[in-house]
C-alpha cells in the first residue's frame, strides 16, 4: 500500500515554528488553553477545534471509501476535543470539491461525517460547500462541552515521574485504520472522573513527536520502555514492518494517526486511572529533557520527529 | 482585470441542492436556525459560520495582496456573523499552503487575519496549518454572540409589504473591495435595536440569488425598482460595465462578493431603522414568487442566479 504522506523530514521552523510565531503576534491569551493545545477556549464552558484534511495528503479519494474519508474527516477533530476531556456537541463542516466529484459521492463524505456525528451522538450544524478544479479539502470544527465546569485535560500539566500510557495498541494505522479512527472521549471521560491524568494529547502525528509536544509545554522529558512500546504495538504495526525497511517499534514510535490518548498519570492516580479504562503504560516523564527508549542494556535519545507539515523549503 | 469566477451558470440542483439534501439526511433541525442561514446555532446565545476561500476562485494569490488575502478570509465570517445580528468573539482558522509558500507570506496572511480579528473586537484562539503541493485554502470559523440573549436576524422573516434594503452602494466589487469587505456588524446591531428587520442576509454570492434565499425561506417573492437599484449603484459599477458588454445595473444586481446587507423592514419600523443607518432602499416584498424588476414602463422576471459552487456537471 502506498504511502500517501510525503517522506518525513526533520523540521526546524515548520508548522511549530510558524504557530509559535503566530501565537506571539496575537500577544498572550488571557487563558490557560490556546495554541498550542488541541483545542481553544470558546466560552464559558466550551473548547473548540478545527482541522483540515487534503486529497492526496490525509486521504486519497482515488482509492479510498468516501463515507470513510467523511467519517475521519469530522473523527480527527473529536479526537481533539477527546484529548481535552470534552464531549463533543456541534459540528461545522466547509468543504472545497473537485467540479468533478459526482453529487453521490459527495453525499457519501457527508453520510460519512454524519455517521460520526451520530456515533457521538452531536450534531452537523451548518458547513460551506464549494468547488474547484483541484483536489478535495475538507475542515471541520467542532465544539465540545467540558462536562460539570470540569478542567480541560492539557498538555502542560505533566511532571517527572508520571507514567505515560496511551489508551490502546499503536503503529500501522496506515495499513487502514488510519480511515477508522475511534476517537477515545468517553475513555477521556472516565479518566477525568478517575484520575485526572496531568496532560493529554492524542496521537495524530506521531507517538514521540505528540509526546514531545507534552514534555515541552510541561518542560519536562520522557523515557519510553522499550518492552512497554513492543507490548503495545498493533498488529499493524508488523505487519506494516514487513512492507517497509523498519521495525515494528519504529512503527509504534513514529507512525500517525492512531488517534489513542497519550496521557501522563501521577503515580497517587495511576491505579484508579487505570480500573477505569484500559491503558497501556509504556514509560514515564523524566526531569531531563528530549525522549529517550530504554531497554535492557542502554538508553538512547529519540529523534523528534513525525508528520509535520510546513517544513522549510 | 481578470475575473477570478468562472463563467457563472444558472445551477438546478448545485451547491443549494446538495445542502438540501444534507440538510434533509441529518433530519429536521430542532433549533430555528440552521441549514440555510447565514450561523447555526452553536449553545445559548452563541451561533457560529464557517467559509472556505480558494486560491484561484475567491483571490488569486500570485497577484493579490496575502495580507489583504488574510483579511478577506476571516471578514467573509465576520460578514456572515453581521447577517445574523450577531457579534463576533473568536475564530479559528485552519490553512493549507502551497509547498512552495516562503514563511513571511504565510505569516503575512495571518497578519491579514489578525487586522480583521482586532478591527471587530475578537481573538483568533487557533488554527490548523498545513501544506501540499495545491493551490492555497483557507478556511475560517467565528463564533458570534447574541448580545441581551436577543433572536438572531434570519432569513425567514419577510412579509409582503416590506421594504428590502441595502446597507451600501453595490455592484463592481471584483475591482478590489472584494479584498477589502467591510462587514456590517455595527449597522445590524444598530438595526436590530431599531427595528429588527423582518429578514437580513449578507450579498456574498450576488444581490439577486441572495435577495432569493430570503424570498425562499421565507416564502415570498420581491420586487425591485429599477431607478432605486441603479441610485444604489457603486461606481465600481460603472466602471466595471465599461469593462464588459454588461450595464451597470447588471453588476449590481449580479456580481458577488459585496457583503453588504439586504434587509427586510416592516413599514412600520422603516423610518426607525432609516434613522439608525444609512440604508438604501430598492424594492418590496411581495406576495407572487420569483424577482422581478420594473422600471417606468414596464416589469419582468429576473433570472435568479449568481455565483453557486457545485454546478450539476
Amino acid at each position: 500500500m502506498d504511502d500517501p504522506q510525503p517522506p518525513k523530514q526533520p523540521s526546524k521552523l515548520g508548522e511549530r515554528a510558524l504557530i509559535r510565531e503566530f501565537a506571539r503576534r496575537i500577544g498572550p491569551l488571557s487563558t490557560t488553553v490556546g495554541f498550542g493545545d488541541d483545542c481553544a477556549p470558546l466560552a464559558d464552558n466550551l473548547v473548540w477545534t478545527t482541522d483540515m484534511l487534503m486529497d492526496g495528503v490525509d486521504f486519497q479519494l482515488d482509492r479510498h471509501d468516501w463515507e470513510q474519508v467523511g467519517y475521519k474527516s469530522l473523527a480527527v477533530s473529536v479526537s481533539d476535543c477527546a484529548a481535552m476531556g470534552a464531549v463533543p456537541v456541534a459540528a461545522l463542516i466547509a468543504v472545497a470539491l473537485s467540479n468533478a466529484t459526482p453529487q453521490e459521492r459527495a453525499l457519501a463524505l457527508m453520510d460519512g461525517a454524519l455517521r460520526c456525528a451520530t456515533a457521538f451522538g452531536f450534531s452537523i450544524t451548518g458547513g460551506d460547500t464549494n468547488s474547484w478544479n483541484n483536489p478535495a479539502v475538507i475542515a471541520t470544527t467542532v465544539a465540545a462541552r467540558l462536562p460539570n465546569h470540569a478542567h480541560p485535560l492539557l498538555r502542560s500539566g505533566a511532571q517527572p515521574g508520571d507514567t505515560i500510557c496511551v489508551t490502546g495498541p499503536i503503529g500501522g494505522s496506515l495499513l487502514g485504520r488510519h480511515l477508522t479512527p475511534q476517537p477515545r472521549v468517553r475513555e477521556a471521560l472516565a479518566l477525568r472522573d478517575a484520575g485526572p491524568p496531568s496532560a493529554a494529547i492524542d496521537i495524530s502525528d506521531g507517538l514521540v513527536i505528540d509526546l514531545a509536544r507534552i514534555c515541552e509545554a510541561s518542560r519536562c522529558g520522557a523515557r519510553l520502555d522499550a518492552p512497554h512500546i513492543d507490548a503495545a504495538l498493533h498488529a499493524d504495526a508488523h505487519r506494516r514492518a514487513t512492507q517497509t525497511n523498519n521495525t515494528p517499534r519504529h512503527h509504534g514510535l513514529y507512525d500517525g494517526e492512531d488517534f489513542e490518548l497519550i496521557l501522563t498519570i501521577p503515580p497517587n492516580r495511576l491505579s484508579a486511572c487505570q480500573a477505569a479504562t484500559n491503558l497501556l503504560p509504556i514509560g514515564q516523564i523524566t526531569d531531563a529533557p528530549g525522549i529517550r527508549l530504554r531497554n535492557e542494556l542502554a538508553e538512547r535519545e529519540l529523534e523528534i520527529r513525525g508528520w509535520e507539515h510546513l517544513t522549510d523549503s
